[in-house]
């Protein structure tokens, strides 16, 4: 725990265990270590690593954890099983590797829905709640701290209110320091969870906590009812990775409690740097950060509708729940056919692109927004692009640094597996025509290479860039490899990022129409003066 | 309103009006009457379509809909704003185009909070009750059901309680059948929704509704905590779609009131056809259906854990909080390499081939599919391609139609703009060597239709594959072109849809294997035998 925080309320991220079953996630012990400093940057009390013993991988992390991490909010913990039913704590294997893991804290799962205690344990009752005391007083005994995760326990509680009870009873008596009810199946809703915690919190007596699945979507608010009746510790994911659905995303939880609810739950500072964390834990896990997700999203504070964007002029906090700097996400206004006059001067103010009171220009930008979504082109994602055609509007003529004449590319598959990918441009720049060939490891890469080789020696810049992410769509939909294709591509000079699209009726064609903008863009943005 | 339902309880859609406002979604005049069907078969009991006369498409929308819609469960909506300041209904041009939409129902949004009608609207409290009033009255009077969306109800009601409650007053004492509480902002949590709604409730006795934007990631929750406290009828979009994070989804609220809080809230049957329902609407909007989406997306019931595996082959209904045919889903097992050997069992058996108690064999399936995961290749989205590699292990080897010996694409822009893609393949199929080019709109399609030039004779069959989807990601995160590439192919046959897998240094050589997979599945599912 941070020294800034008391342990009254625990936030406790299980992203690195329960987030890694979500469909897609295949994490790396490399990948589990970055994402560990990233939760622990952010502030979390404590980090759930995964399961040692039951998988190598898990084992190797903590192994590495040990040490490479330097914590500083966070306390590592090892997840485990009771011990199997019959045996005891001491000699048991799998508590064993709990132990061995250096963990200082350990999450103990236990079975509390009768039903699971039959027919996946396959033992009674009474033994379960015995397995439960005796790897709980084990372990504290070898003096970690030690949390139970009563598994199903809300669907538990619905079938047999008493032996669900029990279970929390057992857990707390045997000296587990939190309790943690789990909606382990995702179903319930909040005036349920309300309701049972409060129930379980008057019978017991025990540190309550929440782990919420988002089956019924309903994660966020069923995690924050438990916490309305009395819960004090938290289990959540970043981004609300996890199986099936996925677990209750740690962002929206941590949010409500500190900005709606009063709740201080993190260090000083740390929630405005939710956004940047929650992408870069995005990055981590390789998946695309959602675009919708509530207060890191892209989109969670862009603006779309003309009738928003003009009152938005007058007092932006009129139609935002929250400033979105506190949590390091900020206002953007959407370019788009929807959008009238006032985003597109709104969104010329934000690019540094005086519109002035021109109404006459405003309207033409706006048409030929129109006019280019219409053929697919998107300029909600491609701030660079929109740059570009705002200046070409105010300037009266596009601002290009090269003139294409044409290009090639081939890729060839040979008898032994390997491939080539050659591209040749054809360009002129400064009056000079030049043409170039390169290789590539892709069609792409090697039009992308070409173009550098060719203006490399005029426009010494384009060293410093790179592609940092290139993304495809096959617009319309169901066509397949007949449709048309929308490519965006982000580029970085190292000091800032910027964003092109490109349509055409093939993934090459439109790719390089992005690099075009991209390397327009570049280059305007190091102040060069274009040649035309 | 359908036969088989009452007024009692208004399931009410706008996604063609506010789900409209999401970046990224551009809506032409036939998508929205597509999308008006899908809703009406899912029974929604109004369709919110626009605001005429504010939009052209939207005018166009409901003339259109007069024409062509025959709606069997929903009454048609227009939306609009209450008349301008100063005027009277009357008179007022927006006011009467809402009229003109012939729409037997009509949306009214009035402010109810202080400081919008001071700073938005620019006019007085007492003249915007007058407003709420008058057009209220006027469209009534003229033979309309109104609604009236009360914007910024919950931040209006936090800053200025009475002067909200006031305009709640005022539209259902002026005739609106429902008055609608919107959290127009979506920063509110479900307890306060829950208290502000009951006290609105007693406080004026109108009926409620409840209109909740998801930026606190609790619109769901927010619309059942206003159902809990009396409101009768949720706005909701398809799918979440709206502004910034999106609006409540109507399909978790749907299934929510249904299945959790006996609420009858759809025509019989209509639950089950809900998954079905939101993939086409996606496709309509064209976006890719969200695979986490509660109920409905491919991984809702989806279930990668080894441990939870093995106790499903034992009772499925203990690891799910409803059975997904009631939705129209359908449980599935995810092979990756966290999941042990019970879920390739199960996943074979899922996909026909009895790998029976064949240890060895499961043990080698889970070798090979954790060997090739670590390159990048995915079989949880890519089914036939995980079939194609247990056949092989199965039969102790590749089952293929044809041998390739090599291939090459290439495209060329020219001068003038246009592009040629042109593709040659020369392969082996039943002992005879064929070389085929083909010209294509990209270097794919090329490829894709050379391999049907050179294969067709031998396998006309080839002739009824289509290629329905194809998606690139780039592997590896931030590396731009120079990353791997994995494709995703989904092709069908006119009856059923197989997806592919392909990995790649480059978009054409993973495009490669995909097709190469896609068409040797297809072939096999035609009950050809393969030739080697």
């Amino acid at each position: 725990m941070t020294a800034e925080l008391d342990d009254s309320f625990h936030v406790f991220d299980t992203t690195l265990r329960d987030g890694a079953q979500r469909e897609g996630i295949n994490l790396t012990v490399a990948d589990k270590l970055a994402i560990a400093r990233h939760l622990d940057d952010f502030g979390v009390g404590f980090i759930e690593g995964g399961w040692p013993g039951a998988n190598p991988r898990d084992t190797e992390f903590f192994a590495r954890a040990a040490a490479e991490l330097e914590l500083k909010h966070a306390a590592l913990v090892a997840f485990g099983a009771t011990r199997r039913a019959g045996g005891n704590a001491a000699d048991d294997p799998q508590v064993r590797a709990l132990l061995e893991s250096g963990a200082p804290v350990i999450t103990v799962v236990a079975k509390s829905h009768d039903r699971h205690v039959e027919l996946a344990l396959r033992t009674t009752l009474e033994e379960n709640l015995e397995m439960v005391r005796d790897t709980v007083s084990y372990l504290t005994g070898q003096g970690r701290r030690v949390f139970v995760d009563c598994e199903h326990f809300f669907d538990g509680h619905r079938a047999n209110p008493e032996y669900a009870v029990e279970v929390v009873k057992a857990a707390h008596e045997a000296g587990a320091s939190v309790v943690v009810l789990c909606d382990t199946n995702g179903g319930m809703l909040p005036a349920q969870v309300r309701e049972v915690t409060a129930q379980v919190l008057a019978a017991t007596g025990a540190r309550l906590g929440m782990h919420a699945q988002d089956d019924s979507g309903c994660a966020v608010a069923n995690t924050l009812a438990a916490v309305e009746a009395g819960a004090t510790h938290v289990q959540c994911t970043a981004n609300g990775y996890g199986e099936r659905v996925g677990n209750a995303n740690l962002f929206p939880v941590v949010a409500a409690l500190e900005l709606k609810l009063d709740q201080r739950v993190l260090p000083e500072g740390a929630l405005g740097e939710m956004t940047r964390i929650s992408h870069a834990i995005a990055e981590a896990v390789n998946l695309t950060p959602s675009t919708h997700q509530p207060y890191v999203g892209v989109s969670a504070f862009a603006h779309k509708a003309g009738l928003h964007a003009s009152a938005i002029k007058v007092d932006p906090d009129l139609y935002q729940h929250i400033d979105p700097e506190r949590v390091g996400n900020t206002m953007r206004m959407l370019v788009s056919d929807m959008a009238g006059r006032a985003s597109v001067e709104l969104k010329g103010r934000e690019l540094g692109i005086d519109l002035g009171g021109d109404r006459e220009l405003v309207q033409r930008v706006v048409e030929r927004v129109k006019e280019r979504e219409l053929k697919g082109y998107t300029y909600e994602a491609a701030d660079a692009s929109f740059a570009l055609l705002l200046r070409a509007e105010v300037d009266g003529r596009p601002r290009r640094f090269f003139r294409i004449e044409s290009w090639r590319a081939i890729t060839e598959d040979r008898p032994d597996g390997t491939h080539a990918n050659e591209a040749t441009v054809k360009l002129w720049a400064k009056g000079e025509r030049i043409v170039a060939t390169a290789e590539g490891n892709g069609p792409v890469n090697a039009l992308d290479r070409a173009l550098r080789v060719a203006l490399e020696r005029i426009y010494p810049q384009l060293a410093s860039f790179a592609l940092t992410d290139y993304k495809v769509r096959i617009l319309e939909g169901r066509y397949g490899t007949d449709s048309t294709t929308r490519v965006l591509i982000t580029t970085t000079d190292g000091a800032a990022e910027w964003s092109t699209v490109g349509v055409g009726e093939n993934v090459i064609a439109a790719s390089w129409q992005a690099l075009d903008d991209a390397y327009a863009y570049g280059l305007l943005r190091a102040g060069l003066e274009p040649m035309e």
